[in-house]
């Protein structure tokens, strides 16, 4: 890491293509969504997400194009799930193809693990699981506001690195972990 | 990376903390979010955003709590800038002061460039900058709904590493980076 007394390298900023610059941010970490409709479960992949309060509160980006969409409209309810980077290959296939036509755990060799409080299940092999249930959706804007329910972690999963896409079908691994508590001076309530 | 072919560990969930489940979510690339009111510029760091569709839309949390909220609902306009990870203390510094006290810029010795669209001055100093005007503000939810008017990135910066939140202070910085461009074959047409 660079101090802060380092003189800063000269800038050189240059145009970029602005149909391009989606992939500024296309950068949380990519999710799995589970659900379960009508007895079928299905897993879309997803990277269009944000927490948007610490209750936990998030909104999700997913619309008619996804088959997953008339689950999560009609049951109110899904598992968001945060993969490991050793599941990177599958988690990408899982979003190029459709569970209109597959059994998706099945395929893939996932673990459908039952939840408490919604029938979406949660995926086992993942780092987290959160149980949410849908507060919002405006349609507008394929746009939908989650509420978390119930949390699931696995410590003991040997890889917990997550990884980003940043379009383009590239996506990069956490890399070194910084801690930097200390100087979390105005925010000490929330940490 | 794991083979298709490798045999999953034994999943091992265990109940997480509701309250710190949006540590999960927090890891969109840390931002910086630039604005400027009755000519003063500031600064604010923000890991809450998503991207909402491809021309660019982005969706921000922020709020009253934040010096820059008025800036942004009055003059409707930002920019949205990645800071790399050289930069990571003095993004989490800037975040853990006001604008109503100090000029962030100043303070922090980053380089304010004249946008072309927008007030709010582009960061030179990030890899990647975004010209914003505001097109929806859902004040119950404190979320702002942003359009992207011009892009500009830093191809030369030397270091080209982003950065995420995770909460509780904790950082992680970008590492290797995957070209999985051939797999995705659903989405070819957005790639």
């Amino acid at each position: 890491m660079v101090p802060m007394t380092v003189k800063l390298p000269k800038p050189n900023l240059q145009e970029f293509p602005l149909e391009r610059a989606f992939t500024f941010v296309e950068s949380g970490p990519v999710i799995l969504v589970s659900t379960s409709h009508k007895r079928q479960k299905n897993l879309m992949t997803l990277s269009w997400h944000t927490l948007m309060d610490f209750e936990p509160t998030l909104g999700l980006t997913l619309g008619p194009w996804n088959h997953s969409y008339t689950a999560l409209l009609e049951t109110g309810e899904c598992v968001m799930a945060v993969p490991p980077a050793s599941l990177l290959t599958k988690v990408i296939d899982i979003g190029n193809c459709s569970g209109s036509q597959v059994d998706k755990f099945k395929k893939f060799g996932l673990t459908a693990q039952k939840a408490s409080l919604v029938k979406a299940p949660l995926v086992a092999d993942c780092l987290k699981n959160l149980e949410c249930r849908v507060v919002e959706h405006h349609k507008d804007r394929n746009f939908f506001i989650l509420e978390g329910l119930k949390a699931w972690h696995n410590p003991t999963a040997p890889d917990q690195r997550t990884f980003h896409a940043v379009g383009d079908g590239i996506f990069i691994i956490d890399g070194e972990t910084i801690d930097l508590k200390r100087r979390m001076t105005k925010w000490q309530h929330c940490i």
